[in-house]
């Protein structure tokens, strides 16, 4: 990805591969969120302090596209960029192997606040995120 | 959904909630992928039998639209309904809470053989998904 | 287990097991906590609702003892008998692969009470728990 | 724990968290699973590879002292120290919350080594794991 706003390194553990011995495909929605939460940490968002001030950050859509497969212990980076989009925050993702940079994942998740359970604008979040 | 080819019950489990109390976004994937291995297991093919015997269906792409979270302990249907395109098994899904049927997913995978290693028509596997 | 006090059906699912084509010793503790929680769901507790009244229900201790593994789409039976220790709930596992009733696990977790986050004796738990 | 043959850090990912907002037990069996495999890799001995050859290292008793909970984002250490007990590979493991080193979880786990689905002494892995 060019200009990620954030990467994250990553390596695989066994107990995230399945009988077929890959990473099970529901893991990569878990590395790809743990990535936007540590990227949101790095603008002084907890995702867990939002929650507690009645904001709920909620992915709203999910496109991945599974391109080549992780497997026991494989060391990877998983990158992110975001746009917002009205009420949306639009976070792609990419996630390459070490170290030979292979795609194995891209996708693009579609993330709405709800400020005490209603869809809202979160201009604080979205400058926040978009502050380079 | 109109026609299903198959529908499976469940209901949440609390392990399956995160810190927001409602269902982690990842577990959607397994409870449609749990659906998926149901449904196949009706036709006669096991999922793990399929991997010892060298094919591996995996998933090559998903979408998935979040339209209301389930919570602790809510019972729910998940449905699919399969078309063959190409080398492609394309999954469609839909989670229904009971017993308002609120819908709480949509979404689309596109499976894929691997036979070896190597993408492959899946003629069988074909055939037997689509007898009704 | 001789008069359990309660007992659940499930059915493994694939992503519920790890390269080794077993079920991970990690969701074992899945099956026992859900079991838990739909025992004292019968008695009228939620699990969420007891965290929504500031009352966590936490286990302070547990002993596993893996007996047999399970596999794809096995299906067993989960078993639970409860006694009150002071300010403990011990609750003694088994599970048990269906149909020869195969001994998989046996284990003993001690559960302990949190009112706002201190140490308390949950009388009111202990009284329903019991209450055959 | 005093001289630990083997320590990693790690950080809560906010997935591992359930509706009370720490983690979930089970997952502490994830993080000592990791460490293990980690430890054992330093060794020159793949947990996947095993498999691929036979050998599969299984758990066959596991107790666990939780003492205090792990929150989001929280940094913590996972140390190990094994001793060869007979067939058994005794893995003690002890979990440590950054910064202030808060005791979060004590355990001890007992591996066997299943060559070919029978119970078996493994010589060449326990002189690697206990040659320092």
């Amino acid at each position: 990805m060019k200009n990620p706003d954030f990467e994250l390194k990553f390596k695989v553990r066994d107990y995230e591969c399945d009988l077929q011995g890959i990473v099970n495909n529901a893991n990569y929605q878990h590395y790809m969120e743990h990535t936007r939460h540590e990227f949101i940490l790095t603008k002084g968002i907890s995702f867990a302090d939002l929650h507690a001030k009645g904001i709920d950050a909620v992915i709203a859509r999910v496109e991945i596209a599974y391109k080549s497969p992780l497997r026991s212990m494989d060391e990877f980076v998983s990158q992110v960029r975001v746009s917002i989009d009205g009420v949306k925050q639009i976070f792609y993702h990419e996630i390459y192997k070490f170290p030979e940079m292979r795609l194995c994942v891209r996708a693009k998740a579609e993330n709405v606040c709800l400020i005490n359970g209603e869809l809202s604008i979160c201009d604080d979040l979205n400058k926040l995120l978009t502050n380079k």
